[in-house]
């Protein structure tokens, strides 16, 4: 196996004890040019690996360091923070200072705007300045010329982005119509425990959380405004699901003008062809949440209904997958100039 | 014990095999008033109800018999049907001939303008004239005089048409702004067996279903028209969640007016201060699935969001409980002049 | 509805939020005869029941209040304590001197033997003397004369001992050959969140936990030496299946001499034809988990293997039902000289 | 990317479109040095993968095509039949006829002995001659010389042979004390429909099935004959659990002589240090389901209880993984010389 010459990027996860960090390490187990040379947490290095997570054993030899910028820079070429908001803000200043390159896959480095953080997060921002370094990377529609640190967009607000952008880009909808309807596998709430994440309380059940106030609308607004100024707000529901993996994202707007399902199917199919992570489901079919599990795939379906004049866009992706790590591993393919697809051409897990 | 010299309804079951028919035995099981005489299964019945649901077990001694409706009207005072559309419209005629109470849980009876019936459930509807015998027991709403056949309402349909009524009959919304998504567990389905019920294909997954094509839809508009004739469409979805009962509904409408969380909560406390199967949550609450499952209750819950001037509505039941046997329990307690709460005042259970 | 007037008993329930206090509370709510007159938590009376648990709201009134023993023998007539072992034991100490009626759920006073609760249960026992005023409350088998004080058995333990009972009483196995296979739905654990409840870990999961070390290993061979003094072990294990509620037993034993599946069922029928809450299934066919789910039952499948002379024992039970309030309401039947069913004649929810 | 160039091995899938096909797609699509080259359905030819399975879309470009032995073996090296029992016997025979190699995932070339087949499939056995020339592919037990054409081992019989492997091979234990009690999820039904995997009906349940009668039994006994020709029963008991993939299996065996926990890991690691699939728990620790799933892992814990002198062996496999596709990858991988490891060694999707 000559795979190991080519390799060609070391580098580091931080937070690798928490979900996206756990798959962060699944993916690029498979990719074909990436080294991962070390693996840390900020608050769990006091045990291996192997001993947080028995389904690791034999696949990494790697220890479970503490953060220390100095020598993770000593040995790799890019930093993976998977650690969560108010948390990334801190250790990424270091390796920014140092101009090493980071991809941060929490929210503390999208808001573009100052206040907004504050606002939806309800804690302190990261330095403005350090936060306008950072690309938004949702990989589809990132502008060149591109950065070396790349803000990984949250789950819903991927799902949500991709979903509307060919309407707004062709300015089809009503711009005050939009509904998006998102429910969300239980691991997109993280490894923390809570009532609403304990088995009894969240197994056969589902709940509507941060009912007007999650901290991806804002995300979602902003990205939106790149393709329709004048949007000001989108109504943004968030449930729980009793799943562990998945995001199913319904999103209703009404036309300006009526359109057919294949002419819907076809701008879409136009709008992502050069996009092999967008699977645009055939008219008449709506892709269900499994078919994109363990994978970065993001399927789209769409329907118009002539009576009440809505389009219904149907969007699955996996939150762990193209909604946090695989994201993050094109967003570093693209960073190293990789293709796209590098160690991100696997068949989703069915059933 | 004398319960049982107070008992005055004796009744039957038709499709007592199905789910709605096993629920319709347990809740009158709990109920002071009625007896179940006997149970039918127009294509189950070779075995006995305890060979094909061991849980009931030493609970009925009934056997399980073919429908033969003049044995049945001998000894019995009212039929509960709970068998598919398309199968009661058949069972029903006899009784309605004879002049026999019946109550039907299937859309058999529902719709009332000619033709809907056959475009959406793509066959013959039963003759005019006895669907016009039928009140559409929507229990919170029935008018009077109270008929003696009741069309019992769907489950998506009364989930549906409990939270908007309050908007419409006080006309806060704007008419065509209307969007539904409601989400089921997989009973909704019945015991019949697909690819989309079967365990590894339906688990850990969500999928939406008859897009803009739901038979309850009609159902819907036309109770809602009651309210307000002029209401033409509404943007309704249909999607499978992975639980085995339940009906999470998130409806969504613009306000012609802008209106606080308090007096929305307000308005619906109002609206159903006397019915009792109708628990509004506090501002700033919102209904888990789970807090209704087993029971007869419909809870929801209200928002009301300045930025997009939408209210959103949270609304859950139990798609075999309030969703059908209940309430077909509850129309029954109207029919005979039982308290409503009868039999249905039961905790649901939980976890 | 004249039910009031013969209502004869008046309780408390103290550990109402835990899941064991809210099942008494939704069996009792049933019971023609009981009157839930207070309930109690010494440590979530802060916030009112619904507040925390929204199932409840309008079907109690009463106030969640902290314990005060004097206050409830004042109005109650007996106590049931839904407390964790380790609780129970300083509670009930006033009730036993005030010689106050009391069913504990708790392991707290089921062990008789001097030294086996601290080895166990890792913590200090109740005073042995008031553990001896205890009754093991294994409903089947109590003792006449019965105490006021009943100590009602664990989950795993009721299922055990009525599963291996005929089989010991008739003298049919080899002794040290008694495997216990027990799985359990997490609600077994409690409310307590640990990162093996925590959703996105335990769902499609299954581990087994204290191996050879589960605290009711002890209380089984306890009673299993009631029919078989000179029983000294059984292999007992204990795992978590991925639902909410249930214990799914698979026994196995040597029969010192063949038998035939016939004659197996036969014997258990006999044994428990006064149980009304056992039902042994026929030759050939086997209890599935959910046939007792919201229930009291225990159900009973068996066969006999000639190949490997061993006996198969499936035994289902609800760990809330027959494993902790079903069959803490039976006792209290039992106690106040009640029909043994009285609001425990139920239907299993089905689906 | 040069792995193309290194690819050595041309094969084809029979029955791609069951679990276990699917699975070995998954699978081969990460491995370096095989080619997918025709892809086969003897009854679902007539739509595209992709329209029986979208999770597929964009990952193959094959067309599902009937099944042609002649043109299969024109364009492949070797041909895998995912094909359920009854149906591999026949689309073998082909392939052997002209010396072509096979690896069969079905039960029809296991059973060596006459009349085996029959007694436990209920069906006819393939000939004799054919299926003496495969061998039985449990990977870490293959003799040399090995054959071409592998008859890959059942699921539960996997996890029981390498579970039980060391314990025999050493005479550890009493040969007619050995119980078996193995949970599978539901995909181990296969896709085929039935009430048993309806969803409302498998959710939250558990049930027992083919109890002392699985086809599997014999299977094990056959192997574990190799190591214990003695042996002539063991007590095995196959469970269904709510989760889609997974076998969750415990033993029990009565030792000869006492033995140390730690003596017992000791013995399973020195057993299987040359094996790379199969993961020894540390002493006091056992593995959970999920640590294996999406792989082809086989991770064992173990335990000996003194009071029972008994051996308790905690064994979790995917049997989608190693208990069919996996297995059959490694095998495939030991048939070309290839590292064992090639195309397997991913990461457990997780949580």
């Amino acid at each position: 196996m000559e795979r190991k010459e080519v390799i060609s990027l070391k580098v580091s996860i931080i937070g690798v004890t928490g979900y996206s960090g756990l798959e962060l390490l699944r993916y690029l187990k498979h990719h074909p040019f990436v080294e991962v040379v070390s693996i840390h947490s900020h608050s769990m290095n006091k045990k291996s690996l192997e001993q947080h997570y028995p389904h690791v054993k034999q696949l990494t030899a790697l220890p479970l360091e503490a953060v220390d910028p100095s020598k993770i820079m000593a040995v790799s070429e890019l930093v993976l923070l998977a650690t969560p908001s108010g948390i990334s803000k801190e250790l990424a200043l270091p390796f920014i200072e140092a101009d090493f390159p980071v991809i941060d896959l929490s929210g503390d480095f999208r808001l573009k705007t100052e206040g907004t953080y504050e606002t939806w997060y309800g804690k302190k921002a990261a330095p403005l300045e350090a936060i306008h370094k950072f690309d938004y990377g949702l990989a589809e529609y990132r502008q060149e010329p591109k950065s070396k640190w790349i803000a990984n967009p949250g789950c819903y607000a991927t799902a949500a982005e991709l979903s509307l952008a060919p309407l707004l880009k062709n300015h089809l909808i009503v711009l005050d119509s939009i509904v998006v309807d998102a429910k969300s596998g239980i691991s997109g709430a993280g490894k923390g425990l809570s009532q609403a994440t304990h088995f009894p309380e969240s197994h056969d059940n589902m709940s509507l959380y941060k009912m007007n106030s999650h901290q991806h609308i804002p995300e979602i607004i902003q990205q939106l405004n790149a393709w329709s100024p004048e949007l000001e707000a989108i109504q943004f529901s968030t449930s729980l699901i009793p799943v562990t993996r998945g995001i199913f994202l319904t999103a209703y707007a009404k036309v300006v003008q009526p359109i057919s399902d294949e002419k819907l199917v076809e701008l879409y199919q136009e709008e992502y062809k050069q996009a092999p992570f967008i699977r645009i489901q055939e008219v008449g079919s709506y892709p269900v949440l499994k078919q994109v599990i363990g994978s970065n795939y993001c399927d789209i379906g769409l329907a118009y209904n002539p009576k009440t004049k809505m389009i219904t866009i149907v969007t699955v992706i996996d939150n762990l997958g193209k909604g946090a790590a695989g994201q993050a591993v094109q967003n570093l393919n693209i960073f190293a100039g990789f293709d796209e697809q590098c160690g991100l051409d696997i068949l989703p897990i069915y059933p």
